[in-house]
């Protein structure tokens, strides 16, 4: 995918800076079994409360296995359907509601299953794939359909293959794909030592 | 940070694959001011449902502000206190449940602040800086002394600083710190297609 150049008041390592949700996927390149292997190891690694790994993840590979992909397609929203025609694999990340070591509720489910998350877009970032995280889908339609228990909750649809070539990008995806990043400014979300303290730089 | 083998079924990338939750912390190696901001920014730049950026990150920064990083601490569970001591710098990442823009429930809050937390401990580790992220502390104590509002959910405290030498590292911690790194296998937590299907590798 192409860089599109961030403001940092400090430097970050490429890989965190490079990430960003693209919406123009190849149709024609299919992403390797080992590429998502890598994928879903980067995610296997990340860190949990109490090393509980509460993250469950579903894997629609179009390549091996259109029906469980089209499957995953209907439960998007329409206006996610409209780009992620075209990517490959699909994902659905969902987040465990109980310690499976003592059975209580478990209140950083979703919070360890999103740094999971990350770390699988970042690793399809290194392997020059993009992703697209996406909370636009009907969550109980994919329970109902993939037979996801009670206990877990399905967080995020991800999209990953290869970006379309810039010279095939067109239209109002054009406009859309090209739209500058940003965030809020630090001071916003960062504060020192006590609530809405901005940070000092 | 020493490197500590994991095993994968295919390659991932450095970062991730080196990043590791140590205890032994140098409580003579300050964190700096750079390398504080460099950390925020990575969280920064964090994907988010809707753009939202539900995450809140209070910086509790010992060598210039030891007040505040004396109250953050009396927040952890004792047997976190026992290493943390020594940690030069803790953070407290807390959740928004309301979309900012909407004023609607966020469901994603704190999925999202898992992965701005993990961008977080990437970076540092990229900056040879080492994390450990606490679900061991009193959440309604850092509410009342930060004057976190409602809204917002203390959802980790989080330890940076340098590892100690290796050479200085001894007794328990010495154990702690050399245990072997483990995960589920990947046919645990990722599925093919269907709940439950082991992913094919």
């Amino acid at each position: 995918m192409f860089n599109k150049e961030i403001e940092t008041k400090a430097k970050i390592h490429e890989l965190i800076a490079g990430r960003w949700s693209g919406r123009a996927y190849d149709a024609d390149k299919i992403v390797s079994r080992e590429q998502i292997i890598s994928i879903l190891e980067a995610a296997r690694w990340a860190p949990s409360c109490y090393g509980d790994q509460p993250w469950r993840f579903l894997v629609f590979d179009k390549s091996t296995n259109q029906i469980a992909w089209d499957k995953a397609f209907e439960c998007l929203a329409a206006g996610n359907q409209s780009w992620a025609k075209h990517a490959p694999v699909l994902l659905l990340a969902c987040a465990d509601s109980i310690l499976s070591k003592t059975g209580d509720a478990n209140r950083w489910g979703q919070y360890d299953t999103g740094a999971a998350s990350e770390n699988l877009c970042l690793q399809a970032a290194a392997l020059g794939l993009m992703t697209h995280q996406m909370g636009g889908f009907d969550a109980n339609k994919t329970r109902k359909i993939f037979e996801i228990p009670d206990q877990y909750m399905p967080m995020a649809m991800i999209t990953i293959g290869y970006q379309l070539p810039e010279s095939k990008i067109e239209g109002d995806m054009k406009e859309r794909e090209y739209t500058s990043r940003s965030r809020n400014d630090l001071s916003e979300n960062f504060f020192e030592g006590h609530w809405q303290v901005p940070i000092k730089i």
